[in-house]
């Protein structure tokens, strides 16, 4: 037993009911009774069914898509954790305001709009109408040496990331996709997934935005450095000592929108370890969740096989930004009109039959 | 060497020029220079090579695409292939055309178009604006005892096949989508897929759109019965033999799209089957093809395979009605956008990096 079970709670987070799993077999049975042999639509099904339970007692409704991306600093990349310099968070935040990145492209080719918060990027950003401004800090401190951000920082970071969350969607929005940008993060990410489920840490580093050997070696010495320095394993005090801001903040999110009752679309592996860590502070998040896909990043299907998610697509993805999580909205739509917009077998089969 | 090389050609199908491969390695280092690590978005960049070889010269622009679904009657039925009866793909056309069918939830999910041709429906249909009416006949006649239709019949079907394409395009269809109806055709598809690959016709019959035990061994013993009939094993002789109208139509609406240098969406199984004709009747047509997604039914695996494709999706589908292809699009517009919006690495890196 873990001591801070004994502690006053890390973050008061925002009530969530769990989807009540009793409709289960109705759901089924509606889709089942769609004009289409029963379970030929696969996936599709499933995923229409996890819809309606959220919705309910409403018919599922996936128009409206927002991604969400949170951006921020890690100082775990002052040891070099990864081979591009921070003042790349920077200047990709730059580049999603000015509509030119690949979550802007494939936002455009999926039909859904873009939010950017700075949750923490190490550098002063000029106010944009696309852009929440949220910094809690300029990056985090390096965790290979010290705790990322201090207690307080952490359930600021949690707390905006949840009334993110509630506001966009109580701005119209269907569904909520969570993506990210932070130059180090899938560092901070293997920390926090090595820790939150007993896999060894080497299972849990990758290539993250690209190593070469020397590299990789690397960012493994300094992530075993930083393990080294605590042994906290707990959802909230893995982010006061790993980071980061936007995990933070994403975790947060992925809160705020299962305390409105809306699926969350998870992206990659950064945005499953927000996840993780979400569901660790809430188990009831869990069944708002979708998971995009299967990153190419090396922990990300050790990962989602921790948390018994099954991906909607794997398309060898790892970039992050939301984009995987786009790419999944058109399949929610679908799910979605399945219920709402298809007829059912017994409509259309000539009487007597 | 088989006999057929020495008549005339069955069908003079509309040129096709093959892609210019020696463009590919310029197109890859386009993608690769764009504002993200190289090679991280996977399969998307795959896509972005192929659809921008398809484009060449102009720009690969995936806004508007149609989904065309081909229907038709098989007379293999007769003997029970499926677990349907076969009015059931006109009462299912009925349903295209009043927007209550999956593929329309589909096609409204992913933001396409839809048209439905009437390949040889064996049932007269009323005139729709959605309706294109192309029957060759009502239904084909039944494979396991005599030829499913004449050469004549053949022809025609790929011909209109490759007419309707076109003129869709013409239309201001940037990508067409190939789906298909018709009771009975996955019994057709794999004939034609064990004849024209040479994998043993059990490994080529599946569940279609679902079977019992005794209901999969009536399908299997008619279709070696139809296998046994006829030695023909050559793309366009399956045609004749085994059917259906509407996978000749979709042959030919693949090459109809290549002609035009246009990609083209292949959905499951039994479009596949149409693809593998079209490819060798025409074997340039392969370019312009895009395998959406991998079919729960059995023998699409091997088939694809067969092809050398790697579909895009892998949901566990099997309903056809060109709703995997549908899902398909937002991955097209993705990948389009990541050569035309996404700035360059080159162009936001500060001066001197």
């Amino acid at each position: 037993m873990s001591v801070e079970t004994e502690l006053p709670p890390a973050w008061k987070h925002p009530q969530v009911g769990p989807v009540d799993r009793s409709l289960e077999a109705a759901l089924r049975q509606t889709v089942d009774g769609k004009a289409k042999p029963p379970g030929s639509l696969g996936r599709i099904e499933v995923l229409a069914v996890q819809l309606g339970l959220i919705s309910h007692p409403a018919q599922p409704r996936i128009d409206r898509a927002t991604l969400v991306v949170f951006a921020g600093d890690h100082g775990l990349n002052e040891d070099g954790v990864s081979r591009y310099p921070s003042a790349i968070t920077a200047a990709m935040v730059q580049l999603f305001l000015s509509g030119r990145a690949s979550a802007n492209a494939f936002a455009k080719a999926c039909g859904a709009d873009i939010r950017v918060v700075d949750a923490g990027v190490a550098a002063d950003l000029e106010p944009h109408p696309q852009l929440i401004q949220a910094k809690v800090r300029r990056g985090t401190a390096n965790a290979a040496r010290e705790p990322a951000m201090s207690p307080e920082q952490a359930r600021q970071a949690l707390a905006a990331g949840a009334d993110i969350a509630i506001e966009i969607l109580a701005g119209g929005t269907d569904v909520l996709c969570i993506g990210e940008m932070g130059i180090g993060n899938t560092a901070s990410s293997a920390l926090i997934m090595h820790r939150l489920t007993g896999i060894p840490l080497d299972h849990c580093i990758g290539e993250g935005a690209g190593h070469d050997i020397a590299g990789l070696a690397r960012k493994r010495a300094v992530l075993q450095r930083a393990a080294a320095r605590t042994p906290v394993a707990d959802a909230f005090g893995v982010l006061v000592e790993f980071g980061g801001l936007e995990i933070a903040m994403m975790a947060g999110a992925i809160i705020g929108a299962a305390s409105k009752c809306r699926p969350v679309v998870v992206d990659g592996f950064i945005a499953t370890a927000a996840a993780l860590v979400a569901i660790r502070l809430c188990p009831a998040a869990r069944d708002y969740c979708i998971f995009a896909h299967r990153s190419a990043e090396q922990g990300h299907r050790l990962l989602l096989e921790a948390l018994q998610a099954e991906p909607l697509l794997d398309l060898g993805l790892r970039l992050g930004e939301g984009t995987g999580a786009l790419l999944a909205v058109p399949l929610l739509r679908a799910a979605a009109r399945l219920v709402t917009d298809v007829a059912n077998l017994a409509d259309i089969l000539p009487a007597g039959s």
